[in-house]
């Protein structure tokens, strides 16, 4: 068959720019042009906060590519500051704007790709035109923040998902006073809530003061500030705010084309990223595929997601027979505040019981490598299953080294199809500087199985009933430095077996310790001598210090 | 059914204290005798040379447990300095000795396990049984070697493996100077050549003399040192010698009771650890397992495998209905050396070769997290795989940084079976600080496709062949700096489709680049244009210096 000889690719950021490239490796001979209506194309956007911030010291590190760069490589028509106007589907082509000269013009194609990407959410609040409410895009936003963050001195973040933590770390690096404000009972909300206490600690033992359960209603300029007013009627003074609530597929075009939506307005695609017109394709955070996980539509703002999709794309146009189809997304992700980091891939256990799914989870708490190796750090491992089959649904990582490693060795595990058993005999890397012999994955994948095979119960909120006999198994030093909620019988762990008859049988036992280890090794010796017994899960992390961390028993 | 009443483990480090653990978890109500020849029990063997080096300052950190802690946590009965002499299986017991007094017993078992690891091999060279030439198995050989690294300023290492490359790192921490001689011709001989390339470098940067393709023959032993007469006939004078060359498996009693052993002396078990008796277990260093990529008898000595194989004994002698198998081993290894780690899991090349097994493999170079985010190192990803299928057999990585990530990505991904169409699409986490929109491992998915789908041709040497074209299309001044070796044509890669006319159609093309990605690039230029073209797999590295690493093109 003959390739398509002309591609049009609106959008030239992740998915646009991946598409392009790899459709010149498969067809040195097509025409590819490629429409962008921002002044940068194939720039890393992820990285913008750290400009900001000074964590990257080079903006034009931040431009990896440019319209003369992808001649010379590609040899791409690259059009900045052009604006799709009008796609006509019948005549296969589309119509542009020019913004630097207002001038139109029809551009004809065999293959249209659309990766318009998506834009910061404005809702219509009263104020926010005013020019201190600034949005994080591309580099000219960034550019405007940092010539903000040369005035003022107090920052507002609004929303505390990647963007709203990684420049609240940003601000705070440049020396500006940030209070941080979400919605949500939490931040980072893509997590389960405990797993985001310790990032939440971090941002705040560095200074930043965290709001939670409040949105801002409306700004009100004063001379020199913006008040932000929130929901509960408290007011914030900023010089500078970031609004980082959230985007909305620039889909605007396609909904014109006739081309179909979905519920959210996302353009849905099939497996080729094929839109409901086969010569049109999409690709990258406007459109919607299907979860990898549990099947279900989903969309992913994410940069690996977009790149893969426009990837797919070129091969389905330019070698329909060996492209293989995109296998939808899993929604993997990781954020940095200063030494803490926090990760999630698959689904969370929120997610599931909105979704009213059936699930189990267990929360491991370990170091990065062995604790005999000097700078063993605390991570937590959350997993969560399907409960029939022991398949993995979905893991939440947080600590300060080896997250990264975690999530992606979860991320795959999940991708594989694999079980809880399957966790248990991962063989990962081990030397002292790297890893332990069991790692905290295999760890998950025993406490997991431990319950499925009814070895222990776990329990993750301590009661208050008084009949629950409620045992703490760590030394005394530790309960008497911090102590556990409620009424509670101190036993270390090594003097249990001994004691057994402090404990009354026909009264339930909860058994609480530092990291929900050893209480899982109390409730196993209780069981056995026959008492009704759960676990307290995940312990009691308050009273380790993770700069300091202390040592686990590994028996 | 009644539980066995009395386990009886011989050999009280990983594999036999990982069971012991177990046990008590599963039956409070068990006699559990450990046994062990030697002074420590669970101690980290892992971590020696990082005493002897001073990484680790504490040498107690080292025993991470002791009889008393074992007794205490688990009410085990642990006897050190107990050495078993001789099994009865017909009368279920086993004969012991106690080093300290020469007194005998024999101990009866319902369920036995033999977990007696691996000695250091000493072969009978002369001059080896001088006090000088050390080995390291255990907490009293590391004490002499701090002993002799006190006295002596000149340290020979025999054999380059695990602990001859962590030997020599260490040593030099300590001052002195080292000589690391390896019979194969690369170090680390796990890994395919190439791959060790940069930690041999590395080693060599902290003044280490590597000695490869030789020997030791004997030891001639001076008033003030020991002279090592090697292969060559080169003579090394050391004040000690470490001896790494390898371990041989402690299974003489196993033998001597008639339980089955592999063709290496290794005890065979099942797929719950049994021996060829039913009512004995194996688990470590000493044993025999299958191979989790391809259906063979395998030995790895390693601790993860140990810990985990005696846990799913435990489970098979305690709760045999609820027991899973082990599901066998992969070898997975890391070792580090100053700043550079090397790592592997599954099958190598050459392993595959001395199987006769078909496979196909890529390299590809890249960095640990996006080149626009300071601190970006780079890596080497080696992936192979089954032609027909596409199933990952094997990967190894070296680099600076995210080394034990990719490791453990990889080894996880064979594990789940997947393919190299697997590895294009693993979601793995991205923020600047983590990784990449598209990690390494994605782009060695996309290498490997790119070549089974027949849209490039890789080769790994250069051939002298006047006919063949040899373009290197990196810049002037790298070309300059840094010549490919022969005759080359150096065509810019963003001049390459101006200059077609300055290359023979008539004759073959090989493209050579820095990283092997621009080569790539180039390469499908040529083949649309009409070329026989390949491409230089893996690039010439040595002009990227990886402590000032150069930004990758990224389109």
């Amino acid at each position: 068959m003959t390739n398509p000889h002309k591609l049009l690719i609106i959008g030239g950021v992740a998915a646009g720019a991946s598409c392009a490239a790899r459709a010149r490796r498969l067809d040195e001979h097509a025409e590819i042009i490629m429409i962008e209506r921002g002044a940068d194309v194939s720039f890393a956007n992820c990285g913008l906060p750290y400009y900001v911030g000074g964590e990257i010291g080079d903006r034009a590190a931040l431009a990896v590519q440019t319209p003369a760069s992808l001649k010379a490589l590609l040899n791409l028509d690259v059009r900045t500051g052009c604006e799709a106007v009008k796609i006509d589907r019948a005549g296969k082509r589309v119509e542009v704007k020019y913004l630097a000269d207002g001038r139109s013009e029809w551009l004809a194609y065999d293959k249209l790709m659309l990766a318009p990407g998506a834009s910061p959410l404005r809702p219509a609040l009263p104020g926010i035109d005013d020019p201190r409410v600034l949005t994080l895009r591309n580099l000219q936003d960034m550019d405007r923040i940092v010539a903000a963050t040369a005035e003022g001195q107090r920052a507002v973040v609004i929303g505390a998902g990647f963007i709203g933590v990684e420049m609240s770390e940003q601000l705070r690096h440049k020396g500006l006073s940030v209070q941080l404000v979400e919605l949500q009972t939490q931040i980072f909300p893509q997590l389960d809530a405990p797993m985001t206490d310790l990032l939440e600690s971090e941002l705040r033992r560095h200074d930043i003061d965290i709001i939670l359960g409040d949105g801002v209603t409306r700004f009100e300029s004063q001379d020199e500030h913006l008040r932000c007013h929130l929901n509960s009627g408290e007011v914030l003074d900023a010089d500078l705010v970031i609004l980082s609530i959230g985007v909305k597929p620039d889909t605007e075009l396609a909904r014109d084309a006739g081309l179909t939506l979905g519920p959210r307005g996302h353009i849905v695609v099939g497996e080729f990223m094929q839109t409901s017109d086969a010569d049109i394709y999409a690709a990258g955070d406007a459109v919607q595929t299907q979860d990898r996980v549990i099947d279900s539509p989903t969309n992913v703002q994410m940069g690996g997601p977009a790149n893969r999709q426009g990837r797919v794309a070129a091969d389905h146009i330019f070698m329909p027979t060996k492209a293989k189809p995109y296998p939808g997304s899993l929604g993997t992700a990781i954020v940095r505040g200063f030494d803490v980091a926090a990760g999630i891939t698959g689904w969370s256990e929120k997610r599931l019981i909105a979704a009213d799914k059936p699930y189990q989870t267990v929360t491991v708490n370990d170091y990065q490598h062995a604790t005999y190796y000097p700078g063993a750090k605390p991570l937590s491992l959350k997993i969560i299953w399907e409960p029939e089959s022991g398949r993995l649904l979905g893991a939440q990582v947080t600590g300060f080294e080896g997250i990264d490693k975690r999530i992606d060795v979860m991320a795959t595990a999940i991708l594989g199809g694999m079980t809880i058993d399957d966790l248990c005999h991962l063989e990962l890397a081990y030397a002292p500087p790297f890893g332990a012999a069991k790692d905290a994955i295999n760890l998950a994948g025993f406490a997991a199985c431990n319950r499925r095979d009814g070895l222990v119960r776990h329990i993750t909120e301590l009661p208050t009933d008084p009949q629950v006999q409620i045992v703490d198994v760590r030394p005394k030093p530790l309960v008497d430095a911090y102590p556990a909620p409620g009424t509670v019988i101190n036993i270390p762990f090594p003097t249990l077996r001994a004691n057994l008859d402090k404990l009354d049988r026909s009264r339930p036992v909860i058994t609480v310790c530092a990291f929900g280890k050893m209480s899982y090794f109390a409730a196993r010796i209780l069981a056995q001598e026959g008492f009704y017994v759960s676990s307290f899960s995940g312990g009691i992390k308050a009273n380790i210090d993770p700069r300091t961390p202390a040592k686990l028993p590994t028996a």
